[in-house]
């Protein structure tokens, strides 16, 4: 019997019968990443219902010397929960930790396990007249360990931040199966090095986040959603700088160009386009109002006039109701899905200083198509953030190994790019696998040195989610 | 010569004669806390004017093994820049390195060196438009990297939060000599563990800070301060919620007892009572506004007329101007000063969960009085972030030595009260060598071993400020 072998069965007592999956046909959706191009293996899925459990289970682990791969709802975009190839790792799913273990609307803070659903929260959040801000695409599977693991970021970061300006405390088994508690809701808590804030964005790989103390804000009252045509991405920040300005309501702003909204004309049914001229850029624009006696879309109208005025967009509507509301977005949440069924494209998630990014944008489109003829390249997304969704789409008469030959070649250029305009080769969605090689390559050694100085320092035997994030 | 002398000969060179200070008059009152309790030796100040002559400097440091112990203004309250007393050590001294980088409006960031005072840098954000929201009583000392090895807290942590929320990125040199830049003013970037979370309140042993970009907010246009008269720290908890339903504009809460009160009214020349009638406690409550046309004082002023209908305050009065406003800060800033003059006095700066806090006060000062008769116990501070400076004078008849004979079993009932309650006994001022043996007394096994193993990873020659924090 292997060391995998052995912890499977030492396990079992742990655990219980639903607590070890052994079955191929039941692993066998969880060993391949969401966008389904990494595959790996493994033996089983170990899934602890306690902290205690995953505490129990990673002293099994550290023992049989077994490396564990914690894994959430497995919707990561850089195959940080898939398993390596060799079946040597073992899955640890989170999934059974779903419990909601306080949430108060007086504290404004809720106490969830890693395995909860992130929609779960919304509405757990709403029935007591509060909300729990980040959102994503992925929030009917996405769970709150893989968010805080992946520090996520999403459509509402521009007001609320990403998952780390949400996160009030972490609680974790650490790689030697102690507990860190951090859920005692303390504000203000100096107590040395915060391995609250090292375990957010470690993808597993310092530990096994297990509940998470999650701040709330109130309810939203009313929302207004419109789309704009502006002229280019200096314009369309532009009007968000003149937007906060005049409200503090703006906490959605995405950019949206024109061949990604023909794109999702072309490919998602019932969908159609919010303006009636064709505009080379959008931008779709959330407000909320958290008080019921405001009247939000009359304020977004009239900031809007006023942009209208000044010639910083060339038109604009604001959703009559909620179905238009959601309609619009519904445009900005299907790009991705329309470019797949397109054809080919390579996503790059990146983020250069605000300020830089129409600059950026524009350029590093141009030279990429340049260097690859026959590609398009454009960028969509969080422009408020500094972070836009640069997507490369393959030539019409694309090889279909396209993705396989160029795609590295492509990506090496736009991280070079990236790196040298100061910006970020990962705005969001973290390291993984996916982008391992890329960040040895363009980090600074001193950076790569302190990494691995502090992997080895807390996991010495290796046993957190191998082959993930540190070169 | 020693190690530490040919350190000093070789920074010579490098920092020019304004950098390397030798003068034992000139060293001297560098050498003591801001307390003046805990006194060192050092046979040098290194004083660098760049990012690049401090991590030649920490090259030099570890090439001779001599441990540097970085230092600006010196009014840490836990002993964290004072060098050990055997004189191995050499201050490295950031006062030099005080310029603002950048400083934008538009962008809402202002970049600044770790020498930079507080107050500048205050001033500097005002003369744009904003404003640098973190305030305590030293700001005229205290700099920018002091503040961020500490994560400092202060008196608008309850809308602003502590240093973490508002610092944007960390530049430093780590132990290695290497230069970690996070001062790209990216808004999203998950690159791999944050190094700028762990260097906040690292208290300068896992490297140097040497810059630190921060979060501006749009400048107060106009503020209103209360005094409010209230019969328990529950009911004050009470009014902060009840202010917090009806108004956004609340940033400073601070509770003060009677005897903290009389204290100042009998200690600090030119003080004298907000209000008539004696009251047990009372609120300094801060409410401000960015926005020119508003009235902030009749906002306030009709909330706290609610609260007196609804009997959560028994009395209160609104400064009618900025002097009488100074006046109510000065009181509540002038308490330690006040107690330094009356007597004896142990400072704790705990935590405790928000909600906790009112019971906690109560019950900690009853136990401790009973404890060590004629003590008084009682706090002040902070009560909207759970974080309540507990000090505990001597009676009146107490021997010179009482500090010296009684205060540690004392803390260490205090902190053994804190820990029971599931709080912090560092709320703010972080652990230096004031707080590290009872830190190592009180935090769980884990958690000592994670953070000694972070210290040693990064820092495998103890060079970097020794002693501190980790046991």
């Amino acid at each position: 019997m292997d060391a995998a072998q052995q912890l499977i069965a030492t396990a079992g007592p742990i655990l219980g019968a639903k607590g070890v999956i052994t079955e191929p046909a039941e692993i066998a959706p969880w060993l391949s990443d969401w966008r389904g191009r990494v595959h790996g293996a493994s033996p089983a899925i170990l899934a602890p219902a306690s902290t205690d459990e995953v505490a129990a289970i990673v002293r099994l682990a550290a023992q049989h010397r077994v490396p564990l791969v914690p894994q959430g709802g497995n919707t990561g975009m850089a195959a940080g929960a898939t398993p390596p190839p060799d079946g040597s790792a073992i899955l640890l799913s989170l999934r059974r930790m779903h419990r909601i273990r306080s949430i108060d609307a007086a504290g404004r803070i809720a106490v969830a396990e890693a395995g909860v659903v992130l929609e779960t929260l919304h509405h757990a959040a709403n029935e007591i007249g509060m909300r729990f801000p980040l959102t994503l695409g992925a929030r009917g599977s996405c769970t709150i360990g893989g968010l805080t693991s992946t520090n996520a970021g999403g459509t509402q970061v521009l007001k609320f931040g990403t998952m780390r300006a949400l996160i009030a405390g972490v609680e974790a088994v650490l790689p030697d199966g102690s507990i860190h508690s951090g859920l005692s809701g303390l504000k203000k808590d100096n107590r040395g090095y915060s391995l609250d804030q090292l375990l957010i964005g470690a993808e597993g790989t310092l530990g096994v986040v297990t509940a998470v103390a999650l701040r709330l804000v109130p309810a939203v009252a009313s929302r207004a959603v419109a789309w704009t045509g502006v002229a280019s991405p200096a314009d369309a920040l532009a009007l968000l700088r003149f937007l906060e300005h005049r409200t503090t309501s703006v906490e959605g702003f995405e950019l949206v160009p024109r061949d990604s909204l023909e794109l999702v004309l072309r490919h998602i049914p019932g969908t159609r386009a919010p303006l009636d001229d064709a505009q080379p850029w959008h931008v779709l624009i959330e407000a909320t109002t958290v008080d019921p006696a405001a009247d939000i879309a009359a304020e977004l109208q009239r900031c809007l006039a006023d942009a209208l005025g000044q010639k910083l967009i060339a038109d604009a509507v604001i959703a009559a109701n909620e179905a238009q509301a959601e309609a619009f977005w519904r445009i900005r949440d299907s790009i991705s899905e329309a470019e797949r069924v397109d054809g080919q494209t390579l996503a790059h998630d990146i983020s250069v200083p605000v300020a830089d990014m129409p600059r950026f944008m524009t350029e590093a489109a141009r030279e990429v198509e340049r260097a690859f003829p026959g590609v398009i390249a454009s960028g969509f997304g969080h422009l408020g953030d500094g972070n836009i969704h640069f997507h490369v789409r393959a030539a019409d008469h694309a090889a279909p190994d396209w993705y396989e030959r160029e795609g590295a070649a492509i990506t090496r250029m736009v991280d070079n790019l990236v790196t040298a305009a100061g910006g970020s080769i990962s705005a969001e969605h973290g390291i993984g696998q996916l982008k391992r090689e890329e960040f040895a390559r363009l980090a600074p050694p001193g950076r790569i040195h302190a990494l691995l100085a502090i992997k080895h320092a807390l996991d010495p035997l290796g046993i957190m989610n191998p082959g993930k994030l540190v070169p």
